[in-house]
């Protein structure tokens, strides 16, 4: 583990690496560990964590509404400045706000506020190369008078030229050390709920929201939860609710939620409006007719849910403010580790359903609980499926696994990919993306030669394999998964 | 000049073209002139055009509200198939429809609506390589069940790994052959203009808008234009107004604007907002209170203006209903032909004085009526200069290219380049994106000669050169552009 302070001291490690070989596998602050935390993908990698030291908010421009960061800038701490300054600008935060603004970016994760698009709504990029050269992206390409930055490093994307960012977005073809982000101006906000009394309700509710998000009514990209995650926000542990194995039974959930504040319903669609009073009014009012179609939907404000109800702490998400709550649902079994399955499907309920149906089942086949959060836009949705298992628990993890590899080939078979994964499923989710004789593929393995020819930064990061180890059986397409979940690198399959 | 009908036709001239080594130029329909239009940049390159055969609409999906097309597929082409069917959805149109939809996204274009960035809304690629290969991007690298093309190719934009769709627009890696385009519902609309009376009310309008579009009160990206202008779109020529040699004076600008709709006035700003009319009413009085700030401005809605005013086009334009209208000022000089030079400025009153101040000394220098449209993002604003000039004199040509060189070299100095270029100064303006001892080039070259080993594919497109033809002098940097504007490829430097 290294820890560099400084550009300079990433492009010496780098450099060093090629000199020796030696694969380096950077993280920014590593949080995220439902996509695979610190682990490097090849044992003894240096991982350079580039979150302790270089740690600098290097600009905010209240202007402009952006700032430059440093890898190591975590939202609480770009929120608290921002806060210190003054400034009227949000920040756009994921669930859990202890990760690094920069890392969840180019790993291109999600928020909640209208910003909630992070590698969207980045702007300009400072990389280091596999080469140990620096590279600047977007308008800081062309030097600002006198050697300053360029006046619209943070104002304007693309500048001239192949646009370059996105292939530095889960990928391994450089080190991002700078990045720039959009700021949203503060806005009035009101968050809210609406529940929906039967599980067959899924697919109406989806045929509802697609027109509401195109149009533009719904303010931010809304969350649809099973009702069995109202229980596990409360913080208790499931063995409260049932003691038995296996998932808990439909009606255990039922005559649990039906104490709950929201009652015994089925799903729980969150979202929030942005605007003044009189706008967000007019939004509710469009929100509330269009549901109303769907018998039994109900209401609710914030202010018709107890303090402590998870609502709460969707209005500091989605108006900004960085929380840590949603790591509540790790009480919900002993030594709780977790896995995101998350495949991508068209807002339309009839797929959604096929893509629901296989989660179920297979839930059920390995005995998991399913947790299903469904981020979802005008024309996609982004199934989540947090998997909380045991991790002291062989026979638990390894069922987590199976239960992994078995949804990402369903789901494929179906035509639904996954947008991002544990360092442990990548060959798997890539290998999906296989159209035209993995054309895809072939193409990213081009780029990454040319890049990093001696192969030293991060491989098998999101499933791409330099040269020099292709071939030699470093890619994990089977069971072998299921015994490699302990955070520590693999090596080639015997 | 070949005309490939098909993909596979597509694939059968690159691979012909690397057997002989002989460079080739795709265009989609090359109506962009003012960027370089059909012309290649090397002498003896067989120009692909994809516009005349491949012209076919795939797809139109109403419910995920997208399209997929070919590249000879026209706004037109596209609205009138979208009309025909009777689908509520619009295209977002650039100034001028007949040119291609899938061409101007990967050229970074832009038009006017809220979905007027048109490579933003783009969603997915299939792209002949400099190989041969093909490749599908985005959720297309996920086969659809049973061969189809992935549920959600048209729905989600990144897929997973690199996002490698940015390096395919402004560059020379590979032909797109298919691309998917959002389309946006439709919904109410109100354009208006607002005159400004002073040339130097310049500063205080972009700092009002600033706010304005970041706070997304403004509905689209709105136009800023100078008086001259509303003599240029009534289509008469400048010798109607003025015979004398050099710019146009101020004072005969404003002696002949008096008599127009507008009046004696300096600037004069377009705007659309859209939604229901409640919501356009409340937008509006913010708009107005907002610019009232400046003494003597007056808002119009096009109900105040003759039929023959240029804001009933804009209603058209900003609605997704392309026109032809703006070839209008093709009538100010005779024989003409134009140039464009579009610095990115930050949407600041200070930066964009700066840039303006320069445009407006070298116009004066060169000769030249300075024509600028100024699209004002929250962030930055794409300045556009409409350079028109006489083709049939040779002086006034080589004044042309002079005044470009000189505007690239001063805004650069100042850290201002630009989005997007004539073909002919490609090397100019990417030369002025040299940070770090021109790491974006050195990095752009080594994507190029990985992907196109044999340098066949566009060469000097962007100021991209492939391996072969480095170090040669086909690069132009100097004045022998101003004897190249002839629409004929030239040669290296002797």
């Amino acid at each position: 583990m290294v820890y560099p302070g400084t550009v300079q001291e990433v492009q010496a490690t780098v450099r060093w690496a090629n000199k020796h070989l030696i694969p380096i596998y950077p993280i920014s602050m590593g949080r995220n560990v439902g996509y695979g935390g610190t682990a490097p993908r090849v044992p003894g990698s240096v991982v350079v964590d580039l979150g302790r030291r270089m740690n600098r908010i290097l600009d905010i421009d209240p202007e402009n509404a952006s700032c430059l960061l440093e890898p190591g800038v975590s939202y609480f701490a770009l929120y608290e400045e921002i806060q210190r300054r003054g400034i009227p600008l949000w920040i756009d935060t994921p669930d859990v706000g202890g990760g690094s603004v920069l890392g969840n970016a180019i790993d291109r994760g999600v928020g909640y506020t209208p910003y909630g698009d992070h590698f969207a709504n980045h702007c300009g990029m400072e990389i280091v190369l596999p080469s140990g050269e620096l590279l600047r992206t977007g308008m800081g390409a062309l030097p600002g008078k006198d050697g300053a930055d360029n006046p619209t490093w943070q104002s304007f994307q693309p500048a001239y030229g192949p646009y370059t960012d996105g292939i530095f977005s889960q990928s391994n073809f450089g080190i991002v050390v700078r990045m720039g982000m959009w700021l949203m101006p503060e806005v009035g906000h009101q968050s809210y709920l609406i529940t929906f009394p039967r599980d067959d309700d899924f697919s109406d509710i989806v045929e509802i929201i697609r027109p509401l998000a195109q149009q533009r009514v719904l303010g931010n990209i809304p969350q649809l939860r099973h009702v069995i995650q109202e229980l596990a926000t409360t913080a208790r542990p499931r063995s409260d609710f049932y003691s038995g194995t296996g998932p808990m039974p439909r009606e255990v959930i039922r005559e649990h939620a039906a104490g709950l504040p929201v009652g015994d319903v089925a799903w729980v669609f969150y979202g929030t409006q942005y605007g003044d009073p009189g706008s967000i009014s007019k939004q509710l009012d469009m929100i509330k007719a269009a549901f109303s179609r769907i018998p039994g939907s109900r209401f609710f404000l914030p202010s018709d849910l107890p303090e402590s109800h998870y609502l709460h702490s969707r209005v500091s998400v989605c108006s900004g403010v960085p929380i840590l709550r949603e790591l509540d649902w790790l009480n919900w079994v002993p030594n709780a580790a977790h896995l995101f399955f998350n495949p991508i499907v068209p807002t339309r309920g009839w797929d959604a359903r096929i893509v629901h149906d296989i989660i179920v089942r297979l839930h059920a086949k390995y005995g998991f609980d399913l947790l299903p959060t469904l981020c979802v836009a005008g024309r996609e949705m982004h199934y989540i499926v947090n998997i909380v298992y045991d991790r002291s628990s062989v026979g638990e993890k390894r069922r987590a696994a199976a239960l992994m590899r078995e949804m990402i080939a369903e789901a494929a078979a179906e035509g639904f990919g996954e947008y991002r994964t544990h360092i442990l499923f990548a060959d798997m989710v890539a290998g999906t993306y296989n159209w035209g004789d993995n054309a895809l593929m072939r193409f990213n393995e081009t780029i990454k030669d040319a890049l990093d020819p001696n192969g030293i930064l991060a491989p098998g990061r999101n499933g791409i394999w330099p040269r020099r180890f292709r071939g030699k059986g470093w890619e994990i397409r089977g069971r072998e998964v299921e015994e490699a979940l302990d955070g520590k690198g693999i090596g080639p399959a015997s």
